[in-house]
């Protein structure tokens, strides 16, 4: 599946899958400037680090049409772009994006000029994206058996990247070679990334797969019936600490109770070396309704507060692997992320 | 609050409160039958361990009436019961106060002397599961230092027993001491007992409480917001392996892993020396709906499976200590369990 982020260059328009309304509606999101996309990454109407990298390219390119007047267009577009990369704090494939796009900016002097190169570089991180992925799900496809049953948090699938996904592109590659695998899916609270959006794609492909609450995960474990485990991630820092989507690190700690492999499937562009360690990762804390209510309906008593943490950091010692492009990166993080990023960019 | 169990002698019908109902209403549900009760039981009208045995006994009362005009009127009272008893199979509580009430008519001949019997005794064990919660809850309050924040998991409160609480018992006691206790509440799917009954005795209580989506346990504990662990239990076998709400394992598995002490609040009533280990309790499966709907909407794709275990188990070397009305047993649990019992029987 990759129609779910579409540009239309002739209407200049970015066209989402409303990632709010699945499985139950498939609704799609128009946003024709960069203030949609703004409130699109906000609203997490697309989420998911990869995914949110390429709507930001293409909310770059839309943010030109709304400065080209202006003598004063650079500066009016360094605002712009200011506000996609602050639009949501913990996913560095955003930043990674519109700093890609910002640098091209600078070797192009008209409005024009910077408008047709971005749209060449937005389309060509969107085919990246995907090319990435196979190539994450062709590395990572090795560790899984026929047989397997691997345990996946969130949703790291198609709709969180341009097309394929990263953890779920794994288990798709797998699954592409023959193998016979089964999913356990995480549900994902608060925002049911699991239930609604993993069950979806796998209910789509035909992959068998069971939906578990996420505390029912010791249990699963403790009981044998999850050989793996392999999530997405939003940013690796330097020395391999991972943050990804609230209740990640829960499942690494029960992976190393339990002695179950825990991996990492993602982009080179989720791993930001300019990070030292998980404790710089700033950790978004998203409205207390998205606890407090569920489908719209109040579920604690008025008056209530709630913990919302979006994200958690797992260290890198209980990460068996990190699955990328160019191949399965193992500890010692810090050289081998290190190592890789240079051949990478060389 | 003690008056969600009521029982009316004059109408001989027994009035809960519908915790399916709860935060957003509270509804009275009546059994004036003991299939009311089986029903009120499946159904989880009532739930929590405790609670569920004062309801058991009160059931086996209004059995009485639906046999007592047939001449094979012990036969038939042994099946109702059964069918109490065998409403669901994992809270030892249930058994033991069928059995309890089961014993006691075989000293009574006729279905009158049965059911005045019984009357006496099903008051008794009522106001005795709160005079226990009590002594359960002083013991406990030692563990908890002024300022702590203590995390529960479901709800080990008045509501799952006949008041006051096991769990939440303890951090009643050691708030009427005077401490300064803060409450983290695992929202607890897929039933959130956490988000609906927790947070509404907290709230009616006025004790500083927050919920959590229970994949959040790992980060709070990891940021250091987490000093204390406290849950309840639904079985608790010779050897300390403890059964309770699906999650509790992935709660003790976090906590040792972050060095936080985790304890057991329970009565005497929820041990079961016949149980060896935790390997030979029956963890009940229910529907899987329960993890696939939320608030009556559909979440998961059509076509979706899910697992949904109600319980799980906790193994006795990650408990800390089990805290019952007659202190707090510490481990080896197999001769405190063993001898605390005998001292309790004798």
């Amino acid at each position: 599946m990759t129609d779910h982020i579409q540009f239309d260059q002739e209407a200049m328009e970015l066209r989402l899958l409303d990632q709010r309304q699945l499985p139950l509606q498939r609704k799609t999101y128009i946003c024709s400037s960069s203030e949609d996309v703004v409130y699109a990454i906000k609203n997490m109407v697309v989420r998911g680090a990869p995914a949110i990298g390429v709507t930001a390219a293409y909310g770059c390119l839309l943010s030109i049409n709304e400065v080209n007047t202006s003598s004063d267009w650079r500066k009016l577009l360094a605002d712009k772009l200011n506000d996609i990369r602050s639009a949501r704090p913990t996913a560095v494939n955003l930043a990674w994006a519109v700093d890609r796009m910002s640098a091209l900016a600078l070797n192009h002097h008209t409005p024009d000029a910077v408008q047709a190169a971005w749209l060449a570089e937005a389309l060509a991180i969107h085919k990246q994206d995907i090319e990435i992925c196979l190539r994450i799900g062709t590395a990572g496809a090795k560790l899984i058996a026929d047989g397997d049953t691997v345990l996946t948090h969130c949703n790291a699938g198609a709709l969180a990247t341009a097309g394929h996904g990263t953890a779920l592109g794994v288990i798709r590659s797998a699954v592409a070679e023959s193998k016979k695998i089964n999913v356990i899916v995480d549900e994902t609270r608060p925002w049911l990334q699991g239930a609604r959006l993993t069950a979806w794609e796998l209910e789509e492909e035909g992959i068998p797969y069971r939906i578990a609450c996420d505390n029912a995960c010791a249990h699963l474990m403790s009981s044998g019936l999850v050989q793996l485990v392999i999530t997405g991630a939003d940013r690796i820092a330097a020395n391999g600490d991972t943050a990804n989507k609230i209740g990640t690190l829960g499942v690494a700690v029960m992976a190393r109770h339990f002695g179950i492999p825990f991996y990492i499937a993602a982009p080179l562009s989720t791993i930001d070396l300019n990070t030292e360690s998980g404790k710089k990762i700033r950790i978004e804390e998203r409205n207390e309704d998205e606890v407090l209510e569920l489908a719209g309906q109040r579920i604690a008593p008025a008056g209530a507060r709630a913990w919302n943490f979006a994200f958690d950091v797992t260290p890198a010692e209980l990460i068996s692997g990190i699955i990328t492009e160019k191949g399965i990166l193992l500890p010692p993080y810090q050289p081998a992320l290190t190592a890789t990023l240079a051949g990478h960019l060389a």
